[in-house]
């Protein structure tokens, strides 16, 4: 009997656990938002994420379950662990994915480069953080934010009015220090309940309105150093909070050559789509490993650079397979990637990867590829 | 909406599209023989491709039927075709796949290297042909057979008394001659309905009782010239049969340096599975895209040399997924594929795909990882 891994949440990450499943002869199965999701081939089942009975379900005939995003409840969480129920990432590492300023103080802990941060609950509090750090910081809502949503750049306590009014009890904002980077790294590695833990290179990600647009694998000019503290910082992080699965650390690259840890995300992440075609073990059959607990595969780059670039939006009145004879014909040697969602202004509906020996000619490949599908 | 390819039996080729499929935005589905079979993640319906209703109530909702195989009778392709149905490949090219007698006929009319060859009806007919031969030579059953099935080596015509007794009418046997031969080789090219053509490498294939055990790509030691006669046969072949799809076209290495066709397969083929991982564009992302007359991908290696060992029978005791972990600890590089098949004697269950700079590396971690699923 093959091994069988249980999606929760059927988005595009579900989606392209398909394929190394498939190839690898791991059964998927998919606990789907909706009918007609981008997992949809592999949808088992549609559900509440948010329903213990409709998850606990779902989780009956897998050997382990794991997650297309970060947002089913602890509650649900913890109640299938209680089942006996083999979870990856647990909702003990799950927790800092799902609320930033957990992920601020236990990080700090962890002894982690951060930026300056605090938790807020009133425009005073807002207006102090301000005064000591020039004037201007980004503040978050803890919980649900994603793509830039729920992140806004302030100077004035009233413009995060709104927020503020919203807050009930305990609840508080998170306030950083706006960082003087020079652009946006990420580090993603790989960690097996059982301990083994694998690095992939770290890549710079290029984000257009708070969206990722770019990642060049690996980072252009990287030193060596730089390099190997980023490592650091995503090994530390997946046995610090005891993360299983795909980890990717979204870091700060600042003007002085520090890095710092902007966001955690504990699954397949945008940032690592390069290694589909990229690398020896694409992240996407490296999570369904992890979460196994099978043998890890080596993550090594397959050429000197790999280019992705998003499609995001896609054609205002034209399907992306309308597209695809143009973008083929034009590009031969790219892998192109579409997720089966209705184009929509600035959603990501797929990507284009490219791989080669001379960085300007790969990104040129994959970014002149991706623009037949949004033009 | 996605474009549909429909698949024509639920067997491992079939599997093996859904990943490429998924990646791309393809929606495939698959008319499978029985419930359970390797394709089974894309199977939409369960009939017997013998039977006309049951084809034809598939082909309605895809915008191509292609193929797991090539069983399916003429009398069923015609009809699809006369639907108005898109199918290729073609029943007119199909069936120089399905009958070996026809398809020796018609390459002679190319002028296509060949062996000796002959139809015969009595044992009168083999023993003249045994005379003029050396005294030995291959008889085959023109349809059906497969992985060394339907193939005899004899010298004398009582070995093949049973397939001479069993003819009816106009039926007849296809004899060939013995060819001395250095080793066998595999070509692939790709073809567009609207004439679009690219050719794979020629690679080596080695065969154990009959069956495919490894492929080497590309084949060792061919010098130019005879890759380019390889490749000049295979567009021959496609171009001359109007080949739609994946064609793969099995050769013979003469001990005096020339190309016999030995063998055609208008499908994706075990000879080009090392494409999966060894190639830009593997063999059955290009299949969808040849059927579905989409511009063809770069059919270029990845890497130097890439290796193919099938994974036959299987262990005798234990499902391959007990085998996946040590596999996968000791080959962390490699790559494992499975089509979700019971282990039986002889049966291709898995392979595994290696590749690198240096071929002696390359060919022991192929051989050493799929040693793990058939010790």
């Amino acid at each position: 009997m093959a091994l069988q891994v249980g999606i929760v949440g059927g988005g595009q990450l579900a989606r392209m656990m398909i394929a190394p499943a498939v190839e690898l002869g791991i059964g998927v199965r998919v606990l789907a938002e909706q009918p007609g999701m981008a997992a949809e081939l592999a949808a088992s089942a549609v559900g509440d994420y948010r329903d213990l009975a409709a998850v606990r379900a779902f989780a009956q005939d897998v050997d382990v379950v794991t997650f297309d995003h970060e947002h089913v409840p602890q509650e649900v969480l913890t109640a299938l662990v209680a089942d006996g129920v083999a979870v990856h990432p647990g909702p003990h590492a799950l927790l800092y994915a799902q609320d930033k300023l957990l992920m601020r103080a236990r990080l700090d802990e962890l002894g982690m480069p951060q930026p300056d941060w605090a938790a807020i609950a009133t425009a005073d509090d807002l207006t102090a953080f301000l005064a000591s750090h020039g004037g201007r910081a980004v503040v978050k809502t803890p919980r649900g934010g994603y793509d830039g949503k729920g992140v806004r750049v302030v100077s004035d306590a009233a413009e995060i009015a709104d927020w503020l009014d919203a807050l009930a009890g305990e609840d508080r904002l998170l306030v950083e220090e706006l960082v003087d980077f020079r652009r946006e790294l990420a580090q993603q590695v790989a960690r097996r309940p059982s301990g083994q833990l694998v690095s992939y290179p770290v890549v710079e990600t290029v984000q257009r309105d708070g969206v990722c647009a770019e990642v060049v694998a690996p980072a252009p000019h990287a030193a060596a150093r730089l390099a190997e503290v980023a490592a650091r910082i995503g090994a530390g992080i997946a046995e610090g909070l005891d993360v299983t699965g795909m980890l990717a650390v979204e870091l700060f690259e600042t003007t002085d050559e520090r890095l710092l840890v902007n966001e955690l995300a504990m699954r397949p992440h945008n940032s690592g789509h390069w290694s589909q075609d990229g690398a020896v073990t694409g992240q996407f059959e490296q999570h369904l490993r992890a979460v196994l607990d099978l043998p890890l595969g080596d993550p090594s780059p397959r050429e000197e650079w790999a280019v992705m670039v998003n499609i995001l939006g896609g054609p205002a009145e034209e399907s992306l397979a309308g597209r695809l004879p143009a973008a083929l014909e034009a590009h031969p040697a790219v892998k192109v990637h579409t997720y089966g969602k209705a184009p929509r202004p600035g959603r990501k509906i797929g990507h284009v990867n490219a791989t080669g020996d001379d960085l300007d000619a790969v990104a040129y490949e994959a970014r002149a590829a991706a623009a037949f599908f949004t033009d």
